[in-house]
């Protein structure tokens, strides 16, 4: 930690990234130590190869986030990877610019279990529920108001990473540290409505027709839900408003896992995006790699062409064949 | 504070009952307020007209709350009721009780904003996010172990009443009670999956009757879902089921406020129970009590008689003069 304080007040210009496709963990901690770097009197730049998601954008200075380093000029004393298990996860053009003999030091900042110290300097810590908290730490340490842009955004961090205090990496310090928060001012209402009372109606309309289509098999271990062209029709929803249905299915009880049915845009012939979640009896990436998909053991997904009965029959006999 | 300290320091026999139609809240309040008295060496009983919903069966000693009492002798030097606005909302069973003469000193225990004194002590603060978490300021100050049983209670009070820490009223104390009791073995993850992941299927095939009658209005500032007895007939669903379904309609983007409406049991006259939900510019509790409810800034609800069209009429007519 010390060393990582000395290399901020030595440095004149820090450069700031995380990893692509980003949550809010990425871009939150992103910010957060940037805007308490800038404090100090240093220039930054932030930087995410994939920018930040529409989502997102209610981050306050997200807007500062770039996308390309193509005009970025200069050289930086500085760099910090963060939430990155190593520089690689955030990119080659970021991997290209660091070999450019423009760069200082570079610092990876992290909570992720594996990390493969790409770096010159690492702050890891497991135990926090989110980078946003070892961020926290940091600016703890500096000579740094904790600004309300910076506690909200430090805040997100932790809702994105947890599921809002959901997941079993939740732990006294995740609480203490966003009591800390709120009272610099993050607002856990409006960030929670920012990240989950957000949905287009056509979301709504679309899971209204998904529902009726809902069927619970295998001792009710199994249960599935389908979107098909039809549905997105008449509801005017697009492919990504999809993102959680798989939640539904997933939320009864005694479900172990539940599968999403999609059927994707085209009209040759019929093609269905599979999404599998387990609530960790069954590891889903087997299944889904057994039809030419991937995934983690408890998200996984595939494609298969063919009509939805078809399809269907084959998903629901491979997995009654390992279900508990 | 002290008076209560008192009271509980000079009574035998306890009795604790909580609001019809128990929540998270209530059940969890009164469990963790009579496992802290048992511990000083009193009788305690438990009572909640209509017991404990099957969702929060998995409360540690959610078994002893009975729902009748027929079968309850004797007398009590002092009685709870929590998480009530009146003695009233424990039910006529309980009011016909206080007048048997059986009763000591009644007190309400309560974080809501209106309360009609009706008890002969009051303990009241809504600064606290939930009942339980005045419970638990009652249990420091007294010779009482926070055991985990203790702690999974109060923490189940905190995920029901602020929604997992997504409603305004989560501050600063709601995360360090949350911080401590994690602390005293409350275990997150386990409690949120027994909330929000163990949902009946019956609920799953009701939610699926009422979402196409989704309906949005006032520039979509306002959206409304409701279940009428038909719905209850064809799901195989109880009334308890309906609980989190008018999150449904406030997740909308833009919706300022949402309200569900549902049909309550008995054939005689048409009568609706009407809950609503605001995301913080209008205040739901005024509408509530101009209809004889009650509640919170942006939680609150109200009972209506007649038949669906006039109801809804009289609650959109209300809302609209109010909408920003």
């Amino acid at each position: 930690m010390n060393i990582i304080l000395g290399l901020i007040g030595d440095a004149e210009r820090v450069m700031i990234t995380s990893h692509e496709n980003p949550d809010g963990d990425a871009i939150g901690s992103m910010l957060a130590l940037g805007l308490g770097i800038e404090q100090t009197g240093k220039e930054v730049v932030y930087y995410n190869k994939d920018g930040v998601p529409e989502t997102l954008r209610f981050l306050p200075h997200s807007e500062r986030v770039v996308n390309s380093l193509d005009a970025v000029e200069g050289t930086f004393d500085l760099v910090f990877a963060v939430d990155c298990t190593g520089t690689d996860r955030a990119g080659s053009e970021f991997e290209d610019f660091l070999k450019t003999g423009r760069c200082g030091k570079v610092v990876i900042m992290d909570h992720h279990q594996t990390n493969n110290s790409s770096a010159d300097f690492h702050l890891l810590d497991p135990h926090s529920s989110s980078t946003g908290i070892i961020v926290y730490s940091v600016l703890k340490r500096l000579p740094v108001e904790i600004t309300r842009d910076i506690a909200d955004n430090i805040y997100t961090t932790i809702i994105g990473d947890t599921g809002s205090f959901r997941y079993s990496n939740t732990n006294p310090d995740t609480f203490r540290v966003a009591a800390e928060l709120v009272e610099c001012g993050a607002d856990p209402a409006r960030i929670s409505e920012a990240l989950f009372e957000n949905e287009p109606l056509r979301k709504l309309k679309l899971i209204s027709l998904a529902l009726p289509t809902l069927e619970v098999s295998g001792d009710n271990k199994l249960a599935s839900v389908y979107v098909d062209k039809g549905m997105f029709d008449l509801s005017g929803a697009r492919r990504e408003d999809t993102e959680g249905i798989v939640n539904i299915p997933r939320s009864i009880k005694g479900v172990e896992v539940a599968v999403f049915f999609r059927e994707e845009a085209g009209n040759d012939h019929s093609l269905w995006k599979v999404s599998f979640r387990s609530k960790g009896q069954v590891d889903v990436a087997k299944i889904a790699e057994s039809f030419g998909g991937g995934g983690h053991y408890r998200a996984a997904g595939c494609s298969l062409a063919g009509d939805l009965g078809e399809v269907k029959k084959r998903i629901f006999e491979s997995l009654r064949e390992v279900l508990p």
